[in-house]
């Protein structure tokens, strides 16, 4: 049975993606957002938003940053201004399911009571385990940029053991750094201990930053305070990979000199085509089970 | 007792190694060769390369490249002209080690006769293996900037499994890529098994490109032949590792439009402070060495 699937604005990783739903025969792409893109699609249709005709849709995919706190959708291959609103998913006849990166209230709201069924990816287990991987990838690519010493050898504190904390710990424990992972949960720290590195109560962490060279955090709190900056060499540097604002002190660490990069989306930057597998993967499997099930 | 060891050019890295040096207290550093420096050396004495007296020093230190084919030194931070000559090494009046990183056929026959020990520092096994890493560090750096994947899951091949290619074998696999070794002696063959990777008889290399994502050559002989390009898929890269001019059919990888990168010295790019770190304590090491025992 042909599927037509509508993907409304996106970023690189979503030329992937969109490759990746047109390779299947029963799908067909409705594509909205990006004209200013060069290349063409074998196998998409090109759309204005006005002219998405809901009834007939099977699946809505938004941009992994869903909508703003306006409905506003992210279009960085379009200068079409593109909004979401309550009226706009009333017209889904059937229930529709609408993929998301990540979710808010607005969008949270304006789906209630309407046929859309809201799939926010990045809230899932695979989806978050396999965009580890790029992340990882691009902090090290990071660490690389901004060190004069290799990776191996150096001195790596990673706050938090969480999806992306635990696959950033494994990656430059790899590569030779001498890692310690600073984190809550006693299940955790004993995790920690089995892998060989070096386990740390996260409240103890700036006892530790002395003789640390790279600290990295993925907790979305603010646990890189004054205490656990004040400690840290000169030369260290500080990775946020948590979701804005981040869990570091930004402000003190500019005061003490001590570089620290707030860095967002990593796998979008370093390794689009494979975040984009990613989420067609999961998408693809997703749609396969509500037509065998679900629906 | 007080050693003297006059440092004659060099680039980024022999920043720390000076640094490594002067940190001695019974080493005092005589450096000529970086006067366009902005910072200063504590412990060091600059000095022009005529009023070097050469009767006083107990060692010296050329760049890594040595000089060129016509005794020229290479200095990358100073304007000054620096050429060795016979008559230069005839005014040593005792057994002098003079370390160099390699060496040509000009500074053998300069040296000859004359009170010089030459010391090329690249050829020793333990600076080569040490300097391995940061030159796979380099290469990961590479391949994630050229690439829009991940460097997990990648299809690899290293050609040549010597100090690089083992370190760099070993890297990639420890981020998660599918890693094969191209090599000609049953023993690297056995060995890279053994590491749960994939070994190919070199001379078997063209069967195996036409499933490769990344090929790196560490082999100093035209081993990226034509053949072994020509089935290379299109998007797959080539970075050849080896010393100038590589081991790569630059000329054909173009024709085909495959990128193909001749990377130099990427310890000195990516990691001077570690690179100059080795360098500092296999040159410390030797003068103990013969301070206790040949001289």
């Amino acid at each position: 049975m042909n599927q037509i699937i509508a993907i409304i604005g996106g970023d690189a990783r979503y030329i992937e993606l969109i490759r990746q739903l047109n390779a299947l025969s029963h799908i067909t792409t409705i594509i909205t957002g990006f004209n200013k893109l060069e290349q063409g699609f074998t196998g998409s249709k090109q759309m204005d938003f006005e002219d998405l005709e809901l009834k007939t849709l099977d699946a809505i995919v938004l941009p992994i940053t869903g909508t703003n706190g306006a409905g506003k959708v992210e279009t960085v291959f379009s200068d079409e201004k593109i909004s979401l609103s309550k009226e706009w998913f009333q017209k889904l006849s059937k229930p529709t399911p609408i993929f998301t990166g990540i979710t808010n209230e607005y969008l949270n709201n304006i789906t209630k009571d309407t046929n859309a069924v809201l799939i926010p990816l990045l809230n899932r287990d695979d989806v978050a385990i396999y965009n580890s991987i790029p992340t990882a990838e691009g902090t090290i690519m990071m660490a690389m940029e901004h060190t004069d010493y290799t990776i191996h050898s150096s001195r790596v504190i990673v706050a938090g053991f969480g999806r992306v904390g635990h696959t950033v710990a494994n990656k430059f424990s790899a590569l030779g750094a001498k890692v310690s992972v600073a984190a809550n949960h006693i299940r955790d720290l004993a995790r920690v201990t089995e892998m060989g590195l070096t386990a740390i109560p996260l409240d103890k962490l700036a006892d530790h930053t002395g003789s640390c060279d790279i600290l990295i955090n993925t907790i979305p709190a603010p646990v890189i305070h004054k205490e656990a900056i004040k400690y840290l060499p000169p030369h260290a540097l500080i990775f946020d990979l948590a979701s804005k604002p981040g869990g570091t002190d930004f402000e003190y660490a500019e005061r003490r000199g001590i570089k620290a990069i707030l860095s967002e989306s990593l796998p979008g930057v370093v390794a689009p085509k494979t975040a984009g597998k990613i989420l067609a993967d999961v998408i693809i499997q997703i749609l396969q089970e509500r037509k065998g099930g679900l629906k």
